[in-house]
C-alpha cells in the first residue's frame, strides 16, 4: 500500500513543501491540513471522533509527576499566540537562548567538506565510536583540559549536553536524591522527575518532593549556603548559571567541592557557558584540585559556535570518580553511551574540529564578544531604567529583578506592549520568581530596538 | 590555568593530528600515547596508582545486571586483538552492520549546501524543534506512510532509531514488562535493563529475569508461536528481523496486531530494514488495519543512505495511541522529546530531505539493490557449502547455522582462519546460539574475497 509509492515518493501534496522553503509557519500549515484531508483515509479517526480504545499499558507515573508543558515549548507557543493576536507586530525573541548569529565560515566549510567527502569512498565513513572520534576527543581534551589531568579517553563527544544530561540520569538510575541551584536550567529537574528520583510535584512551594532545591538569590550572591544544604546525590551546578548569569568563583568552587567530598556526592558541573567568562573565575570545575574524584562536566559548542542546531556537546567523566563500591563511573557512562547512543553525527563533529582550530577558536571568541556586547546593551538599558540586574558580565543572560511581580506577569507585560520574548524566572525554579532572564542572543539592531522599547515601556 | 591556552588552543602534541588525517589508528593511537604522556601533570593518578577516594554515590544495580560489554564494542575489541595477532592480515568485516558506500552526492550536496548556508544570515538557524523540521516530518508521512493515515504529527525526528528506543524506554519507566523476539537486536533488552524493567541475568538460561523472550527459529519460520507468549506491556518487534533477516508477513504481522489487541500491549515496531523488503511483506506496521491503537514504529535512514554516521531516524507514536488511562502515548513521547533532546542535527536533517526528493529516493533504493546483491552472493556461498542460510533476500543479513556449535566459537574459528569478522549469534539472545549474522554491508571486492576464503575454509 505505502510502499507502492516508493517509486514515485512525493505526493503532490508534499512536492508543493520543497518548492516554497520559505513559506512561512501559517501557510505552511494551512496547506499540509489541505493535502492531508485530499488523501486522508477511512480508517483514519478524525479529532471529532472518539476512539474506543485504550491498551492495558499503565501510564508512567513520573510522567504524570511533571508540570505543565516543558519551559521552553510553553514559551514558543505563547509567542506564537501573541504572533496570531498581533500578526503585523515585530516580535523580538530575548527569550530561549537561541544562538542567531551565522556561523564562522572557517567551521562550516569543514563541515561541507566533510559532507562533500562522505560521497567518497576514501571519505565515507559509518558508525564512528559512541564516544566520538579520537582526534576531537583530544583537541577537547588539550584545548578546555590542559594541565588538568583529564586526557582523551575522559571526553565523550555527544549530540549536546541536554541529551547528555538525560543519559547521565539514566546512569544515576531512579534511587538518587539529587540537589539543583534554584533558579536553574530545568531540564535537571525535569529528568530528575521523569527517571524516578522524585515525589509529587508540592503546588505551594512549587517544588517536587525529594529535590534538593538550593536557592541562590542576590542576597547569597547567587551562591548557595551550603551549611543549609543536606546530602544530596548529585549535584547539579552550572556556572556561569543559566538563567542567573552569575559565575562562581575559585573560593565557590573550592567550597563546592569540599562540601561534595565531605558528603560523599556526585557534582554534575555544567560549563557550556564557560567561554563567557570575563573575570577570572573558573572556566572548569578542573580547575580546584580534588575535583575529578567528585565531579563530571558537561559543555557544548551550542553557545560557543551556534551550534544550537549543528548538535555537539561532550561530557568529562574523569576517571579517578568512583562509586561507593569503588566501581568507576565513566565505566558505566561509557556503557550508557554504546547502549543508548550512537555517536553524535560525523559532519557535526568535522565542525567541532574546525572550532578547536587556531582560527577556529579566534572565531568563535570573536562571536562570544558579540554577545556580550548586547548583553553590556541589556544591562545598561535595565540599569538606566533603575531595575537590578545580575549576570550579563560572564554570560549572555541578563538577570532582571522586579520585586513583589510575578515573573509570568512581567513576561506578559513585556510581550503584550512591547513585542518582546523573554524568560520568566519562575520557570527556573520558584526563587526565579520575580525575575526574568533577558537573553544577549540576538542581533544587533534587534537588541537596540528592544532596548528602545523598553526604555519606553519602563520610563 | 587551561584558559591561558585559549588564545592558542593547540598544543604541539594535539596539532600533530590536524595534519594527519590518513593516519591509520594504531598510528594515531601510538602518537597520541606519546603526546599526552609529555603533557600529562603530577595529579594525574596513573593506571597503577590506587585513588582512595570513593563517593558516597551507590551504583546503580540495574547497570550492574548487564552483562559483559555491549555487543558490538565487544566484537570491535576482538577484532582489534585480531589485528593486533595478525598485522599483516587483511581482515574483512561482514560484522557489525556497518554500512560502507558512499552516500549519493544528491544527499551529501544537500548537506553541503545547507552547512554552507549556515555561515549566512538568511540561511543561518539555531534550535530548530525538537521533533524535526516540519518539512522533513511532512516528506517522512507522505513517503513512508502514505495513505496509511499517518501524519506529519505522527512524525519525530531523531537522531536515530537506537536513540530513540532508548527514549522509549525512558517513556515507559521501570514498571514494564517488555517482549523481545528471541534472537533480535540487543538494544532493547539493554535498554530494558538500564531501566529496571528486568530481574537479574540468569546464566543458566542465558536471559534476564521479567522478560518475555518469543523464540523465533527456522522451525517456527522465525515467526513466534504467540500461544505460548504470556502478556507483556511492550512487545519490540524488528521486522525485517536484525539479525535472521526474515520479514513477517501480512498474516503474523495481522495475528501479532491482534495478540497485542487482545492484551492491550503496545508493539515497537522496529522497521529500520523496511525498505530491504523484496516480497509483499508489509514495510510498515501500520499496513494491518488497527495497529495505530497499538504501535509505535521507529526506522532510519542509517542504512537506506548509508546515515550511520550521519544520524537521522525518526520514530511514528500515532495519536490512536493511548495508555490504559486514555492518555496519548505520544503526549508523553512529545515531553520527552522535548526534555532529554534538543533535535537532530539541521545538516542531517537536510540531507534526509534530500533522501526523499526523487533522486534521493532512487540513490538509495540503488544502494539498496547493491547491498542485496552482496547478500545474494553470501547467500550463495554458504548454500553451495552445504550450510542452511536464511534472511537475505529481504534484508541486508545472512543467518547462517551451524548446528550443535556454538556462535562465538564459529566467530572466532572464522576469525582466526579466515580473517573475516562476523556477529556471533548468541550476541542476539539464546535462541541465536548455533547461529551466525554475515552482514552484506560491505564493498564488492570484499564480499567476494570473503566468499573465497569461506570456501576455502569450509570446503
Amino acid at each position: 500500500m505505502s510502499f507502492s509509492q516508493f517509486a514515485s515518493p512525493i505526493s503532490s501534496s508534499s512536492s508543493a513543501f520543497y518548492g516554497s522553503s520559505n513559506l512561512n509557519t501559517r501557510t505552511e500549515r494551512k496547506m499540509s491540513t489541505l493535502g492531508r484531508s485530499s488523501r486522508i483515509c477511512k480508517c483514519v479517526a478524525t479529532p471529532s471522533e472518539k476512539t474506543a480504545y485504550t491498551t492495558n499499558v499503565t501510564r508512567n507515573a513520573n510522567m504524570a509527576k511533571l508540570q505543565a508543558g516543558y519551559l521552553f515549548p510553553e514559551i514558543a507557543r505563547r509567542r506564537t499566540a501573541h504572533m496570531q493576536k498581533y500578526p503585523d507586530a515585530k516580535v523580538i525573541s530575548l527569550g530561549i537562548g537561541d544562538t542567531t548569529e551565522p556561523i564562522p565560515e572557517v567551521i562550516t566549510s569543514a563541515m561541507a567538506m566533510k559532507a562533500t567527502a562522505l560521497s567518497t569512498l576514501e571519505g565515507y565513513s559509518g558508525y564512528g565510536a559512541e564516544q566520538g572520534e579520537k582526534r576531537l576527543r583530544t583537541a577537547i581534551a588539550s584545548t578546555y583540559y590542559h594541565d588538568l589531568g583529564i586526557d582523551e579517553s575522559d571526553i565523550f563527544v555527544s549530540d549536546g549536553a541536554k541529551c547528555d544530561i538525560s543519559r547521565l540520569q539514566f546512569l544515576f538510575g531512579s534511587n538518587v536524591k539529587i540537589a539543583v541551584q534554584d533558579p536553574s536550567y530545568p531540564v535537571y529537574v525535569d529528568t530528575g522527575v521523569i527517571m524516578g528520583q522524585t515525589g509529587l510535584y508540592q503546588k505551594d512551594v512549587e517544588k517536587y518532593g525529594n529535590i534538593q532545591y538550593m536557592r541562590c538569590t542576590p542576597e547569597n550572591g547567587f551562591f548557595p549556603d551550603l551549611s543549609t544544604v543536606s546530602r544530596a546525590d548529585v549535584i547539579f551546578f552550572c556556572s556561569p548559571n543559566n538563567p542567573t548569569g552569575s559565575a562562581a568563583t575559585r573560593e565557590q568552587l573550592t567550597e563546592l567541592v569540599q562540601f561534595a567530598k565531605d558528603n560523599g556526592s556526585i557534582i554534575v558541573y555544567d560549563s557550556a557557558y564557560a567561554m563567557f567568562i570575563s573575570d577570572d573565575s573558573p572556566r572548569s570545575i578542573f580547575e580546584i584540585p580534588g575535583a575529578k574524584e567528585v565531579a563530571i562536566e558537561t559543555s557544548s559548542f551550542s553557545k560557543y559556535a551556534g551550534f544550537t542546531g549543528v548538535r555537539l556537546g561532550w561530557t568529562v567523566v574523569p576517571k579517578e570518580l568512583l562509586f561507593s563500591d569503588g566501581f568507576p563511573v565513566a565505566k558505566d557512562f561509557n556503557r550508557i553511551v554504546c547502549t543508548c547512543f550512537n555517536g553524535a553525527s560525523n559532519i557535526a563533529q568535522a565542525g567541532a574540529l574546525a572550532c578547536l582550530s587556531p582560527e577556529g577558536f579566534k572565531a568563535m571568541q570573536d562571536m562570544i564578544s558579540f554577545y556580550k556586547e548586547n548583553a553590556h546593551i541589556i544591562m545598561d538599558t535595565f540599569t538606566s531604567l533603575g531595575f537590578d540586574v545580575f549576570g550579563g558580565k560572564n554570560a549572555p543572560y541578563a538577570w532582571v529583578h522586579f520585586p513583589g511581580r510575578s515573573s509570568w506577569e512581567v513576561f506578559a507585560e513585556i510581550l503584550e506592549k512591547s513585542h518582546l520574548v523573554t524568560t520568566p524566572g519562575s520557570g527556573f525554579g520558584p526563587a526565579g520568581d520575580g525575575f526574568i532572564r533577558v537573553s544577549a542572543f540576538c542581533h544587533r539592531g534587534n537588541v537596540l530596538e528592544a532596548s528602545k522599547r523598553l526604555k519606553e515601556l519602563y520610563k
